[in-house]
């Protein structure tokens, strides 16, 4: 494990806790939520921006970086953080669960997987090696192993064996990631649990990883359709089955309610691109639930967005004005969105933050729940 | 004509002249180059932005506004101004042009014009009257009248009637726009000259346009086609029939040498969608002429667009980056070359002030033409 990586839970409130990750180019305070920078950009957005919101750290793709501008493209010019001008942590995922959503011809073997770029057609190549060397030529802070992500609704004995692939695509991450030098010297690498909604593949994937020894812990294969009781029924052990002492990250995850009731069974960490697609959907989130900024209620309303959201959007623009930019189309109408719900996003993480210090979580998650219009859960 | 408008000659050097617009929003540094901001956005800026790299007014357009969000809703929602946040200067022109150019099924009476939306089919008219009063709902600081726009290349007795017109609807322009109290109390008319590349026709057009009297006088008709060498030779006579000491304005113009030339040739404030529009094009203006990003040529080149430019894209971001993001076809590519044009255009436009200021300007537009003048890509 790499010495340069810590973990610190600094207050506990039930399974809720309140955390500081520190490396080298900055600390991470949990329960954070990662902006995604898919392709070396946080969609729309300045990095200030993102930067001045709050985020600690972003995400970048490796399928993503692979395909366009290419991994050793981004070496040369000085790696990810040089090239998109992010200066501060950056974690990559393995490019795992975007060649299964994405890519066209996937073929997985025990070898890796063989897929065809759903950008030009060009035949590429994914393995736990690979994906490692990738994230060294990016540069990432926190890495990835590579792993499987099937659907969980596939036959129990198809999640099994994925699983159980996943583990020993693990161990190779492991081996190839220290073999990084450098690199390894200055970041760090998380394992990703598997086992879709059963807790006892759950449990054995997560034996399987801390046998290997990571940094920190994700939870991977949710967020992929099973809805939100599901998820929630196996956040309610599969975070107890991973060390109290590293972190927890909760991949691809998720609306501000799903936020709320993870950080309630423990998860530390979580990366999203709804509030950037969504804002450049026409969808602000709010204290009061989501809006549609394209309804034509809208149309005359002077106030903002969010009267209690402390965004730059927010104090300056009447929702007539955003439902005015959204209809039309017009660009600044997705930027002002997305900078409003990266925005809302870190103050919903600070709430967390401050009310797990303070002893308050559960009823900051009533509270919430109540004014977000989401039934208990 | 409106008291509260004065403009001063401060510098001449050949035509050229450096002069202050001064009105209750504030003051217009010219020769000026306004970003056009047409449906209350100049797209994918921040007004913060626009003002920040020095811009003194912006344009907005009466078709689009009438049209979408509606010229009645803007003015109940406090005026064009507070609803895009942008508290100085706003020129608005008369929808004369945009009507000949974008709407569907137009009829042109004495009238008036009837057109359909090119939005949603909706039946619209627009007259001198309806403009002024579109503009004074709009809370517009500089008021265009309401002129008819030919192309150059139609035959002359056609040329010949529609300037007429236009100078008949001048008159009533005048009319409607004194007419309208309170607006007319704090607010200017510019009137627009016509008569396409004709010597006779423009010095007629310019004197009807003084027997009725306006605060600064536009030159219209040109940039729709005719080439550089056909306007300069226009622009060679067609300032001078126009008062020296109210400003003259060249609408829809242009491309940076464009603008160089024109100023030589006594002209004093400009607007455009070049810089905005090339900018989510993939094209970059540089002192030593247009870049197109896409070009794989700056793949890995870590060097910024242009290292004489002072603004915060070239500051901060390399030409492979850059070409990235246009390639990806990234929003934020979009919104940093927009930026740049948007800069590069206002240091453009700095730069000939300063030239006229010193008695310099043959020189430093010698000096441009040398630099810029490489053939594009």
């Amino acid at each position: 494990m790499a010495e340069i990586f810590s973990f610190k839970v600094l207050a506990t409130d039930g399974k809720a806790r309140r955390g500081l990750v520190s490396m080298p180019r900055g600390e991470i305070r949990t329960p954070a939520f990662m902006p995604v920078g898919t392709g070396g950009t946080v969609k729309a957005m300045y990095m200030d921006q993102v930067r001045g919101v709050g985020a600690d750290i972003i995400l970048g793709n490796t399928y993503h970086l692979m395909l366009r501008p290419g991994a050793e493209r981004v070496a040369r010019l000085g790696g990810l953080h040089e090239f998109a001008r992010w200066p501060h942590p950056i974690l990559t995922d393995s490019g795992g669960f975007q060649v299964m959503s994405l890519a066209a011809l996937r073929k997985i073997s025990e070898e890796g997987v063989r897929f065809q770029s759903h950008i030009d057609g060009h035949a590429e190549f994914l393995s736990p090696e690979r994906a490692m060397e990738i994230q060294r030529l990016l540069g990432s802070d926190i890495v990835m192993a590579f792993d499987e992500c099937p659907r969980a609704d596939r036959p129990p004995a198809e999640i099994e064996a994925s699983m159980q692939r996943s583990m020993r695509w693990a161990e190779r991450s492991r081996t190839a990631f220290d073999a990084g030098e450098h690199h390894a010297e200055r970041s760090a690498l998380f394992g990703i649990q598997q086992g879709a909604l059963d807790e006892r593949l759950r449990a054995q994937s997560a034996e399987a990883l801390q046998a290997i020894g990571f940094d920190g812990y994700a939870i991977g294969g949710l967020a992929v359709g099973e809805g939100q009781a599901a998820m929630f029924a196996t956040l309610d052990f599969a975070p107890g089955q991973l060390p109290a002492d590293r972190p927890r990250y909760l991949m691809g995850v998720g609306k501000p309610d799903d936020l709320v009731g993870a950080v309630l069974r423990g998860v530390d960490m979580f990366d999203c691109v709804l509030p950037t697609r969504s804002g450049r959907n026409g969808q602000a989130f709010t204290w009061s639930g989501p809006l549609n900024m394209r309804n034509a209620r809208h149309a005359e309303d002077g106030a903002p967005m969010d009267a209690r959201c402390t965004c730059a959007v927010c104090a300056t623009y009447s929702r007539a004005y955003l439902h005015h930019l959204t209809k039309a189309g017009e660009m600044l109408g997705a930027v002002l969105l997305t900078e409003h719900n990266l925005s809302f996003y870190q103050q919903l993480m600070a709430a967390m933050r401050a009310a797990i210090e303070a002893g308050r979580m559960e009823r900051f998650a009533a509270d919430f729940r109540a004014d977000y219009g989401r039934p208990p859960e």
